[in-house]
Order: structure tokens, then C-alpha cells, then sequence
């Protein structure tokens, strides 16, 4: 049987106070987070005492005096400490600094050479991008989070397969804590996205979302009454790689007919191959094809649309799927190939999903574009920082056990 | 943000303990407990004492001597009331009255007239079968749950959609009441045979399990965490209407290339007529030809074999979707198809899902025919009537706040 205990249930809630002040963009009284969280007025008192007491809250004052009382307008409290999020892509590794409002403060990118990819290389570039990124402010960092591709093992760090680099079980959290001091947090990307929508995202509305990830790899994330849902080994969500077509294309991943050989950057292109070798549009990056799928389309070019409309077919089977097996309230289509096809792919999708989906679960649900700003991987990679310092013993714990001996004491 | 409240961790204590003592068959000291359920020592003591005030749980006296102390032996009381299930298919009705023990006490099977299945026909039925069932032990039943086919709500206890009788909206629960006084409990044939496993089946050894049931509908019911995963809507786990061939055979539904057309009784006998359309094997009842489709095969019969064999290939591509996006411990095959095919079946299945699926997921799962006896469905409708009686507030919440009581009193 799965145990919560009482700290399990603090941690939570501390979270949801958290997240409704970050929802709220700019201010909010002890009033409307009660009201957005459904939490008691008692807890939330609790957790936003416990909040000004670690300095991850602020007091602004009181709202402008009106009828009833008036109302203390709380913050986060952006000099409280950094967060650092790196997102490791096969090309680039990506670092934002982010202040405690999750305000990007500076950016690093370093691109990484094909011929060194070792993981000694790819840990010396990421110590040495997190030492540009935060020279002026090591002592504020409060955690660093990264985004690895592939399968990883959050509890231990350890980057368990890697698609890119043919990295199998490389201890990567341990090698960077040689280097390193900060508290570190792994995932790969698809959870991390995942978390950076659930704080920040269409996860501010709702509690049962699935964020779709389309780039050159797919997947999905889901998120469950307001948690990640991992799975036993943390491989849930592996849509990328579900057989959408018997017998049909090859994936990268060597199976035949995976959803990633139809709906990823690379499907897509393949697509518009097959409809018309010899395209204008083609060109030996596949994002700047993607980019001028959409821009023909937008001129009314007849092979783009078709390929938009042949790849929200593929999608919309597929989402359709997602929405009889996991009933959620929402899906977010983010990244490379919904940032360039957006509205008009999710159109197709949404027409063909309605026509495959059952009726009860489909009306349920929103489909819509992600609304995060660029990179939601290194977002989501602070995310996990954040959520980390937020569960940290030695900050709340002695909190809290202060706070019971104060009670305790007449 | 969802919500948890002392209420809810206390009920889940109490299923969880409930469940380890039904998993002993037999007794279990509170030892034992502990370390089944991972609860503290102290958790587990308050909740048998508060299982033993409420009669639900007998002490049997103490363990042989040995090493160490004594340990209470617990055991569930098979008397303290009886809980009724009841399956209700499109040819019967069938009733099962269980003790608290959840032993089988008396069965009732009542056909359903093709020609009378308005609502108020199917009530008059139900309320029979319950009569004739409960008729000497009509004041120890504690609850009465129902599984009826299609979405149903289970809150309001309507049946949104049956897909049988074409009832739409039909607020069963409420006509039900009119003729019955006992607590009802309504959910659907998937839900119910899920919550049959978790309390009685694989359930009892891990947390997060899929329960496939194959008959002539199929659809799965996810368990994560311990819990029955029921989506935003109670329509999680729609299946058997997921794509499998694009553009495939025509459903029932309506749509083409679900999953039931291919793996679902007929969509099985449409394979063999495929194959060999004057099989002696095929007769108008499905289910006695899946049944001939078995001893055929037992046989060595070739066209058997194939059948088989062509059903495991579309179940394993499929099963390994489901691995990729739950990531989940156990699966579990039942009912109709998995009681016939069995074995033969899972063999297939299993080997074309290891191919199809990521490695790691797939190497965290277990795939295995159901070891519940004949009728998960109406055990697992009692079982909803157990869930509702450990809820009770009456019944339980007195009691907390006797405890309480007698505890603040000095
Ligand atoms: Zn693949
Ligand atoms: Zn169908």
C-alpha cells in the first residue's frame, strides 16, 4: 500500500500554497489562496506562516480598504534564492538562472562538439556552464535541476540510457557532485516539461492534464489530481514509441510504426518527402523544414497543408487514444513542431480526435497549445529544484519543529 | 489542487489494513500488518482497535507460543453483515450474497427477457434477484453493489450510457432506491473487476496494476498507487475503443480498427471465420466458439493454433502500448477469452509485447491470467459495498470521535 504521511501531506499542501501564489502573477491574499487551493483557512495560515518564516514569502501590505477587512498582499520573494535549470540537448546545453519568482536573471549556451561525448566531456561543459551562469551568485543558488534525454532514474541521477550518446547507466548526479556542491535534481525532459506546465502552465487551471512534447523525439507526461505520474520505474508516458501503424514506418528506435516515426520533426519531414521529393521546403535541418512548412502553409501551399493534414490525422488517432485510456481535463501540445504548426495542425487533430475519441471522455477535454515561454525543459528542471528546496528536512523541518515547541511551550 | 484530508488517509489505513488481513486468508497479528502495509505500529493499532469496536474484526486469541510474545491473532468477522453483488449482463442478471468474509452464501441467476429491458424492466428484475437472495438475512446486508454495463456515474448512480439496451441517462440508483433500503453502490463491469483484483487478486502484492477483462467488450481498469484510476470523468480505461489497425475493421461502436474488434469474443470468431469461414469450429454463440477455439487447440489443430496466434500478435502490440504509457507492475488478463485461451494466449501475447514495448517498462511487468474465481464482476460490486461501509461516517466517524472523546477526558 502506497503511505502518506503526515509529512507527505505538509510537503503537498505546501506545494499547492505555492503554486496558487505563483498562479495568482504578481500578488494574492491568504483569502484567494484558500479559495484556489480548497484548503482550509487554518492550513493555509499555517503554510504561509511557515512561507514568511523561510523568507520564501513576502508581505506587500495591505489590498486598497474597501468593505470588510483588509487583506495582507503576500509574494514570493525573489531574493530569497536561485534556481538553475539546464536543459542537455544532443547539439546544446541550454542554462537559465532563475531568481525564486522563476524570472530568468541570465543565460548560458554551450554548444556541444560530436566528436566528445563522453560523459567526462558533457559533465566538464555542464560544470562549466553552470560556473558562467552563476559566477556573480553561487551562494544563492538553492539547487540545480537538468533535463536529460532519455531514461533516467531520478532518485539516484543516473542517466540510465541515453539516445543520443549510447550512454548506458552513467552515474551522471554522482560525477556532478564531485564538481559540484549544489543540491542536483535529474529528470529527463518529458517530466520535466511536465512539471514546468503543472506550476506554471494550463497545471494552474486544472489538476488532470497531459502535456504532449513534439520535437525531434515525442512523448507525453501526465499529470494526476496535481502529481506527475512516473509509473513504477519512471518510464510512464512513453507514447513516442506506441505502435500508431502496424507494420508501418521505422523508428529511429528500430520498431516499425511508433507514433515518433509520424508526428516528430523527422516523421513530418518524411512525410512531405513522400508527397514531394524534390520540395523547395526540404532542407538537411529539420527544423528550418518544419519552420517553412508552416510558412508555405500560411501562403496557401497545397503540399504543406497536405502535410498538416496527413499529420493531424496521425496525431489525432493517437490523442484519441490518450483520451479513452486516461480521461484527463486537458492536453498541451508544446515544443519545435507545435510552436510552428500550431493552430492550424491542432485543428486537424482536434476534428480527427473528436471522430476517434468517445464521446463522453473527448467532451471532457481541452486541447490546446502550450502557452510557456520557450524552453519549458530548463523551467521544468529548475521546477525540480524548486520543489526540492520546498521538501528540504533542514529548512522546514527545523521550522515546523520549532513552531511545535513553541506550542508546546506555555 | 486535489485535496486529502485526515478523513481520507484514515479511510485508506483502514482499507489498507482490511486488506492485508484479507490477504492473510485466514488470521494475521498486528505485526504482520505493520509490515504488510508499511504502516506505523501504532497506525495499525489504532485502526484494528477501531476495526475490533466496530465489529468488523475478531480477535482469535493468541499465536503459539514461541520466542518473543504472544501475538494477537486477528481475523475478519464473517458475521458482522453481508454484502450483496450483483453482475448485471445483457442475458442475466446474476446475484451474489457474501458474507464479510467474502464467502459466496447464496447465489441467484435470473435471465433477462431480449424483449423487456426498459428501465423499470430491469429494475423489477434486479429488485426480485435482491429479494429472493437477501430473504432471510434481509436486515445483516450493509450494502448492495451493482455493475452495470456501459458509463455509468457512479456518485448519482446513473447509467449515462448502456450499450446493450440503449439506455441513456437512466438514473438507475434512484429508481432502485423507490423499491430498496440498503446503500447502493453502481459502477461498471471494468471498474468492479479492478476493484475485485486490488482487494482480492494481484492486487494483494502490488500497487499499480492494469486488469485487461476480455470478453465479448474488453477494456482495462488501472490501479496506481493502490487506487482505482477513474480519470476526470469515470471514463479512464476505454480500451477496448483505442485505435489498434488504422482504417481496420468496422466496431461495433461504429468506428474502425478498435482494439475490441480484433481481441474481443467476436472480433476472435470474425478472425477464425477469416481464416477458415465452414469451421466446424463456429457456432452462433460466441462463447462456445471460443471455447471449441481451445479444445481445437489442445488438439493441435492448425486453424486453432492460428487464431490463437493472430489474437496474441494484436493483444501483444497493444499490451505494450499499455506498458509504455502506465508503466505498471502487473497486468492481468481475465474473464471469457483469458479462461478459455489462457495460457496459450498469454504466451503469444507476451512474446510480441516484449518486442513492441520500451525495455525498461517492459522489464518491470508481469503478465498473468487472473486467479479470481468465476465472477469478478459482482465480486467486484460487493467489494464497492465493503468500500462504502468502511466509509461510513456513521458507523466509523462516531467511533473516532468516541476516541477522542474518551482520550481529552482526563
Ligand atoms: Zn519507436
Ligand atoms: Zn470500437
Amino acid at each position: 500500500m502506497y503511505q502518506l504521511t503526515a509529512r507527505d501531506i505538509r510537503r503537498r499542501n505546501r506545494f499547492g500554497v505555492l503554486q496558487a501564489v505563483y498562479a495568482a502573477v504578481g500578488h494574492s491574499s491568504r483569502q484567494e489562496i484558500a479559495r484556489a487551493t480548497g484548503l482550509s483557512f487554518a492550513t493555509v495560515g499555517n503554510m504561509i506562516s511557515e512561507l514568511l518564516d523561510v523568507g520564501v514569502l513576502v508581505e506587500l501590505g495591505y489590498d486598497a480598504p474597501g468593505i470588510g477587512r483588509p487583506r495582507a498582499q503576500l509574494a514570493i520573494n525573489p531574493e530569497r534564492g536561485m534556481l538553475v535549470g539546464v536543459d542537455i540537448a544532443e547539439t546544446a546545453l541550454h542554462f537559465d538562472l532563475f531568481d525564486l519568482a522563476m524570472t530568468v536573471q541570465r543565460s548560458v549556451e554551450i554548444p556541444v562538439d560530436p566528436a566528445a561525448t563522453e560523459p567526462a566531456d558533457v559533465v566538464a561543459l555542464i560544470t562549466r556552464g553552470i560556473g558562467e551562469l552563476t559566477a556573480a551568485d553561487a551562494d544563492k543558488v538553492l539547487g540545480v535541476g537538468l533535463s536529460v534525454p532519455g531514461l533516467v532514474e531520478p532518485v539516484g541521477g543516473v542517466s540510465v540510457f541515453s539516445p543520443y550518446w549510447h550512454w548506458h547507466d552513467v552515474p551522471l548526479a554522482q560525477l556532478l557532485e564531485q564538481q559540484l556542491s549544489y543540491p542536483l535534481y535529474l529528470d529527463n525532459p518529458l517530466k520535466a516539461s511536465t512539471a514546468a506546465h503543472l506550476w506554471f502552465g494550463a497545471g494552474r487551471d486544472v489538476d488532470d492534464l497531459i502535456v504532449v512534447t513534439l520535437r525531434a523525439g515525442v512523448g507525453i507526461g501526465v499529470v494526476v489530481e496535481g502529481m506527475l505520474y512516473r509509473g513504477v520505474t519512471n518510464s510512464a508516458g512513453e507514447w513516442g514509441h506506441t505502435n500508431l501503424v502496424l507494420d508501418g514506418r521505422e523508428c529511429r528506435c528500430g520498431r516499425m510504426g511508433c507514433v515518433e516515426a509520424y508526428v516528430g520533426a523527422p516523421g513530418i519531414v518524411r512525410t512531405l518527402r513522400e508527397l514531394a521529393p524534390s520540395s523547395p521546403l526540404i532542407d538537411a535541418d529539420d527544423a528550418v523544414t518544419i519552420a517553412a512548412i508552416a510558412a508555405a502553409a500560411d501562403r496557401g501551399d497545397a503540399v504543406a497543408l497536405e502535410v498538416i493534414d496527413k499529420t493531424g490525422n496521425y496525431l489525432g488517432v493517437t490523442v484519441a487514444n490518450l483520451v479513452n485510456l486516461f480521461n484527463p481535463r486537458t492536453i498541451v501540445f508544446g515544443d519545435l513542431v507545435a510552436d510552428h504548426l500550431g493552430a492550424r495542425l491542432l485543428d486537424v487533430t482536434r476534428r480527427v480526435a473528436a471522430r476517434h475519441a468517445m464521446t463522453d471522455p473527448f467532451a471532457a477535454v481541452t486541447l490546446q497549445l502550450s502557452t510557456l515561454p520557450h524552453n519549458p525543459a530548463s523551467l521544468g528542471a529548475a521546477t525540480f529544484a524548486l520543489e526540492g528546496f520546498l521538501a528540504d528536512r533542514e529548512t522546514f523541518g527545523s521550522i515546523a519543529a520549532r513552531r511545535a515547541l513553541r506550542t508546546s511551550t506555555p
